[in-house]
């Protein structure tokens, strides 16, 4: 086995799609975001990176708030359509139907599966071309069918991932093992 | 369709598995991590957050590289006891075939499908529990196997994911539609 280099290059991962919403000018706008990650477990934190020409990021920094929404397979046409047109050109605020929580002005999208509601706590200008809005997760939102004895089931939400170099979008899977258990009787 | 309120959680969504790499006391070691995102295209840059207590830091911040290795589903069972096993009281070193490229300190893994080698560039304290590492991609490897048309093929290199809340390993699907693509038609 000998390995090839392929020049520096970072979308080689199965990456999670989300909908970023904030409210843009009083309206909700979303924009489909595929770089995104917890930061944090307790108390939860997750860090979005947006390109600094994207028209959500006058909405964060206004309002201090965005939310995070997972959708579900169902609604690749609609996140493509979020990816591909920017809210600077188009009205996005009825392509869903919305609602917020207690921060009042994240807008998140009913028919996601999983919403989360976050609060800005920083804006970090690390490199040069995005900016990474880091956020308290104040509340997150689901619904009872997606609820498997009282806790939120992944495969029953249906997300689906991003394939950057091949430009596909993927589905997930099945459970294949248990994590902190595969790993027990290694070697 | 009414929401309902499930707490503050950031667990919710596909995360991708990696194992991030680094030398510790000249030693390779590798931790199992799911926080880990890019946020810049180019040039490539990525972030990794760890915990605070974790063994693989010191060796980050003393080489300033590290490296991020995405397993396949062949190596779950030894991707497991690295997230398990701490460095602290297990030696590593000896659980993959190791190498290293032009930054010379960040070891790799041979059989993980891609490697990423990176430059430190920033550590960032935003969050109590973690640290993120923000790296430079300086170069990537794979294996020819791994390739469709000299690009690489995601559902080849079959990597799998993390579904914290029921604690289990997913596999990734299929192909299931084109991005920036997708959308062309929407409404």
């Amino acid at each position: 086995m000998g390995k090839v280099a392929v020049g520096a290059d970072n979308f080689l991962y199965p990456m999670p799609m989300v909908l970023v919403g904030a409210n843009v000018g009083g309206k909700p706008n979303f924009l489909a975001v595929a770089f995104f990650s917890a930061i944090q477990m307790k108390p939860p934190v997750l860090a979005v990176s947006l390109n600094k020409i994207r028209y959500t990021n006058d909405g964060i920094k206004e309002n201090k708030t965005f939310s995070v929404n997972i959708p579900s397979v169902e609604l690749m046409e609609a996140v493509d359509y979020c990816g591909i047109n920017s809210g600077k050109k188009v009205d996005k605020s009825g392509i869903f139907e919305t609602f917020y929580g207690k921060l009042e002005t994240a807008p998140m999208i009913k028919n996601c599966p999983v919403c989360m509601e976050c609060r800005l706590i920083e804006t970090a200008d690390i490199v040069t071309d995005n900016i990474v809005f880091v956020g308290d997760v104040v509340e997150t939102y689901t619904d009872d069918q997606y609820l498997t004895g009282g806790v939120l089931d992944l495969i029953k939400t249906n997300p689906f991932l991003f394939s950057v170099r091949d430009k596909k979008y993927i589905s997930i899977g099945e459970r294949i093992g248990g994590a902190w258990e595969a790993g027990k009787n290694y070697k």
